[in-house]
């Protein structure tokens, strides 16, 4: 007889739903439409040379070691080098408060294990990331949204939230996915400060900091809070865990992320990942040390920041030209997204449907509000995309908004 | 004020141990040690020139694609290569049967994520694979052991374990891991049987299957429940759960693994990785494909065999010549460990404290009992370390084993 599947799998299953992202994204795998609906990094900036060179250095140097099992919390050099990167941005950190993941996504998800009953509730961020909600529900969280605008969490929001007693609060502080804004030095100071006084820990995710356009770089909050401790002597032991990736600086199919967190959280960490997959790719954890530690990315990220500063301009001054009246954009200051705002009464769903006719795609916005809500929505990606395509997948939309917004009438 | 991590731990956080495996590596990682503890492959087998190669071809010829985001199912060329092999041990498989996951540890994982509330209970063999007991305890699992001799799980002893209403049963048929025992032709059919009989399903975990040194190939589990039901039209649709990796027969390094599944099962897996790490790394994937794609790992594996068979010779020669009366160890006909068996009284952590004196270290047995039990018996791999170096570890065992045995009178 047949093996009546559904039936045995577990509970939390229930609370498990595909990326709306990722089922769009295969919607839209059609060649020719253009979608601003992923998350992609632009493939012409991967540093293919430096790669290659690096894979033979590697195995003509560490072939053995470099393929071989290794130790769970990450290749050593790796981690120290990490460690110094950190440095230079004011927070002291030793190899021992940093844990190599396999992505961003699996230190999301990690964090979850360790800190989630299920029930438990975190603060997010209205609208966050919905790869981290995603993360969270299959452990039965539940979220209290702060409200966010241009300078993101709207922190003198956040006390309330925080007198409900949720395990951790959840911030993307620098150029968030979706939104595009970035918290404010005061905020992320008062954000440090209310999270002391609660006792509530603080998850900063910063794939993006690296990739700012225009203004002074923010100190980050994990930075802040050792600040607000002061001298820790030597490792830091604050109250932020705190993530960052290889995926936008160097390339996302290394699957390479890295955790900042007290050694007391890593080592949990290190148990955790223990148990869900030993440890991240050897080989690729040499390969990346080997391109980044002359300094390579310091250079090499000068070019993404050109790149993608000028398809994000492109993408502005094309909305500028051909959205209609009553739309709004947000004009994000780095990263790879810019979030769109229609009239109260439109349904990103439905000019999805509409928009996908006339062969252009983004995501709408709804998924990434924990507790609903944001049906008028969109994020638009600017980074994958050619300053060409940009226009003409810009054009296509301002089209599909048009109509609609006639028929509305 | 500090923040008190230990009270915001999730309640699965106390089922955790490190592994002791993990923690007894680090134990013997000094470089006098001689350990026959660590399950890795001999490094000198790794095929470092034909790595390089496909490194070099894929970054040149599929350099943009090989380091973005890729899906969550795998790269589909490998999947079709894995059903075509699959295909070959008369299982009729296709991509859709296949999800390629961060090494097999992931995929138990994922199955424990996909099937285990707390509580539930798992068959397993008496002993089994400690990865799997460790990756299943943080979900809260039960286990009924199974006795196991030399020919695997005792299965008529399993109809009663069925009875109490399992989620799945866990085997390991060729050569486990620790016992290095192999699950008869007889009895895999009686497993099958006996598990369509009370439909409970089967997870196979064959990571060493290809690494047979002497006998007849049987035919797995999951190709013996392919046959049982008959013709399926195309995929496979049963009541097996199949792992393998290509850790044993590539690389541990690249962290590259599959699970066989029917396809409803693989869509459940799929939403479980893509929570947990979107995808394993796609430029792994694109260099295995291209080292195994013409067919070399059909001769790599010789290679292998050779290199493992001479080291489980030596290692079992030396045993009968230097280990005292009143030791038993098994004889694997393939894999990578081999058991032993010391008096009832004896105690193997006992042992390795005195083995550890005299330089030489392995896994006391207690640890691959899911409820206790085996204090007298330890776990010896034979794949790392070189003839010479076997020699020399077993005359210092057999003479701790000497000294013990003596001390006992």
């Amino acid at each position: 007889m047949q093996t009546p599947w559904e039936y045995r799998y577990a509970h939390r299953m229930q609370n498990m739903k595909s990326s709306v992202i990722r089922e769009l994204l295969k919607l839209t795998e059609q060649p020719d439409i253009i979608s601003f609906g992923g998350g992609l990094p632009a493939p012409e900036v991967f540093p293919l040379k430096q790669f290659q060179e690096a894979c033979n250095y590697v195995l003509e140097n560490f072939g053995p070691q470099s393929l071989q099992y290794s130790t769970t919390e990450g290749y050593r050099p790796l981690r120290e080098m990490i460690a110094r990167h950190t440095a230079r941005y004011s927070v002291e950190v030793t190899a021992d408060n940093i844990l190599i993941t396999s992505g961003s996504q699996q230190a999301l998800d990690f964090i979850g294990r360790l800190f989630l009953n299920r029930g438990d509730y975190i603060v997010v961020e209205s609208p966050t990331y919905l790869g981290a909600l995603q993360a969270w529900n299959s452990y039965g969280a539940q979220y209290i949204p702060v409200r966010a605008d241009e300078d993101g969490m709207v922190v003198d929001e956040l006390e309330a939230a925080l007198r409900i007693g949720p395990k951790f609060i959840y911030v993307l502080p620098n150029f968030q996915n979706p939104s595009g804004s970035t918290l404010s030095l005061e905020r992320r100071k008062k954000l440090v400060e209310l999270a002391d006084k609660y006792g509530v820990p603080i998850v900063e995710d910063d794939p993006y900091g690296q990739l700012r356009y225009e203004g002074e770089h923010i100190p980050s909050v994990v930075s802040l809070d050792s600040e607000y401790r002061g001298p820790n002597g030597g490792h830091y032991s604050g109250n932020v865990i705190y993530l960052s990736t290889f995926s936008k600086l160097l390339a996302p199919g290394l699957r390479l992320a890295w955790v900042i967190a007290p050694p007391e959280v890593i080592r949990k960490l290190v148990m955790t990942k223990q148990a869900a997959d030993l440890h991240t790719a050897s080989f690729n954890q040499y390969v990346a040390y080997e391109v980044a530690k002359g300094g390579f990315l310091d250079e090499h990220v000068k070019t993404i920041r050109a790149t993608y500063k000028e398809r994000r301009d492109v993408m502005i001054e094309m909305m500028e030209e051909v959205f209609p009246a009553g739309m709004r954009w947000s004009h994000p200051k780095g990263g790879m997204f810019l979030w769109g705002i229609m009239p109260n009464e439109m349904d990103a769903a439905e000019v999805l449907k509409r928009a996908v006719e006339k062969k252009v795609a983004f995501v709408p916005g709804e998924a990434f509000h924990a507790t609903g809500g944001g049906k008028n929505t969109m994020r638009l990606n600017f980074s994958y995309s050619s300053p060409d395509t940009i226009r003409e997948g810009i054009a296509r939309l301002g089209e599909t908004l048009k109509e609609l917004m006639v028929e509305r009438v």
